[in-house]
């Protein structure tokens, strides 16, 4: 299977998963499960299951094995965008072009449908071992998932954002949140695919390695297409980051020098994996497809 | 020991774990982690710990053993506490006499800590493999604690709670809120004892159905404390539930025939472990200790 085939594999598998282990919304009381299902639904890349399947194939198992813990990584990313998206924090009224979960069901139901998407992600991880994972692999997975996404993680980063704007220009800080915001889950995926799958514990520090740099690119290019984006459609570079005076990789360095140390970490990244030969392909590939993306 | 003693032990060991599985104040950044701690140093009777170490006792199991996930009840339900009390929830200014997290922290960082206490409730119940729980225990529990507290558990529990006082009187929905926000977390802490300590199925059974009756009583003297507790202080029986126009035991029955409904099931809790003989005297002394509480 080539890249795009196996990338596409690798979503229609999480769709399929999402529908499979998740209520249906008219489950009682209905309006949790429709709010759930609508961040969920809300689409995207589906990056971290993704990550997650390939990591699992890449140590050597069946990816099907692994789906109710991708589904659950995808829950865990969108419990953080919907609370992200708040009135008291972001307060962003639109997501992908679609109104934010708050816009359409009110903050009460946004924040518990939150709630329960982050308790859903550990429920579904801890369901691999009904698939013949062995129970030792699944705690791993589930205290690793705790930590990155905890209060010294995805929570800290969240933190630490939402006051850097207030802080002077730091390359320390906005390196700080975006390891723990984006890295971090991005990182959780690829190890939780190979402690899931029995990987070598040097195999497991390779994707671990592999994911940071890639965590990093991938929020580089983030901020350089709030910029570009924006370049294009309105022809001058006057982004949502810029007008939340957020502190971003283009804000600190700008556009040239963002896009250099976009490329140095997809290098990186790919010169880990690379050692392992052919079997590395698609995650080198993504890589590659990580910073060319224009959405 | 007897019952006073032995219920001061397990409070004071979940003190203990809080401290020793808790990052102190000061861990980067400080912020999250003081609003983590501020909330469960309010205090409280720490039931539900107290529960899953008496349960793991109860089974055979030093209590020292399941000290991480007995704290991690305790962050699950002060986690649920810090979200309804919310601005966008119940708006509540106070609770047990101190303000609401959100008003000492601030809304973004009030949701973010329960956030934070919600993950480390999974994170630590995890920790348990390390001392010696068998792994598949350690999964199973996991996964009871996320389906308790998940969308069709205590969070569907507040869901309808929020809605509920726009319905008209109905018991179904009252035992509905109440199954789910108060007695779904507490039949966990009790089976969770038994799981991690290996009890038999018919034991588990036995700890859940004294936690079902349990909880509905425990639920019964919340809503008649709240009319007494005023009755005795104000001379009138208004309290907060009727001023939020809450759908209560009291407010549908009055307040001698919701008396008759906790001690029937506390009579009805008592009477499932009494046949296990002695070994169920801290539970039993603990249902009438539930019965008589005064706040």
């Amino acid at each position: 299977m080539d890249f795009k085939n196996r990338l596409k594999y690798y979503q229609n598998l999480t769709e399929e998963g999402l529908r499979r282990f998740l209520p249906p919304e008219d489950t009682y009381p209905p309006v949790i499960h429709q709010a759930m299902n609508y961040s969920l639904q809300a689409g995207g890349k589906r990056l971290r299951p993704v990550l997650l399947l390939a990591a699992g194939e890449w140590s050597g198992l069946m990816p099907e094995k692994l789906l109710p813990a991708a589904v659950g990584v995808e829950c865990l990313h969108t419990y953080s965008l919907i609370h992200d998206d708040l009135p008291a924090m972001d307060n962003d009224d639109f997501r992908r072009g679609k109104p934010t979960n708050h816009k359409v069901f009110g903050e009460a139901i946004a924040i518990l449908a939150g709630d329960a998407l982050l308790t859903k992600a550990f429920e579904l991880t801890a369901k691999t071992m009904e698939l013949g994972i062995p129970a030792e692999r699944v705690v791993r997975a589930i205290a690793e998932l705790a930590v990155a996404s905890g209060s010294e993680g995805l929570i800290a980063g969240q933190v630490v954002d939402l006051t850097s704007n207030e802080k002077k220009k730091d390359p320390e800080v906005l390196q700080y949140i975006h390891l723990n915001k984006t890295a971090r889950l991005i990182r959780y995926s690829l190890i939780a695919g190979g402690i899931l799958a029995g990987a070598l514990e040097e195999e497991i520090e390779a994707l671990d390695n592999y994911g940071r740099h890639l965590g990093l690119a991938f929020q580089m290019v983030d901020d350089l297409l709030d910029v570009i984006g924006d370049f294009t459609k309105i022809g001058k570079p006057v982004g949502s980051d810029e007008k939340n005076q957020k502190l971003t990789y283009v804000s600190l360095f700008g556009i040239d020098e963002t896009r250099r140390q976009a490329e140095e970490e997809i290098a990186a990244a790919q010169n880990i994996l690379k050692r392992y030969g052919e079997r590395s392909s698609f995650f080198i590939e993504l890589a590659e497809y990580i910073l060319k993306r224009e959405s």
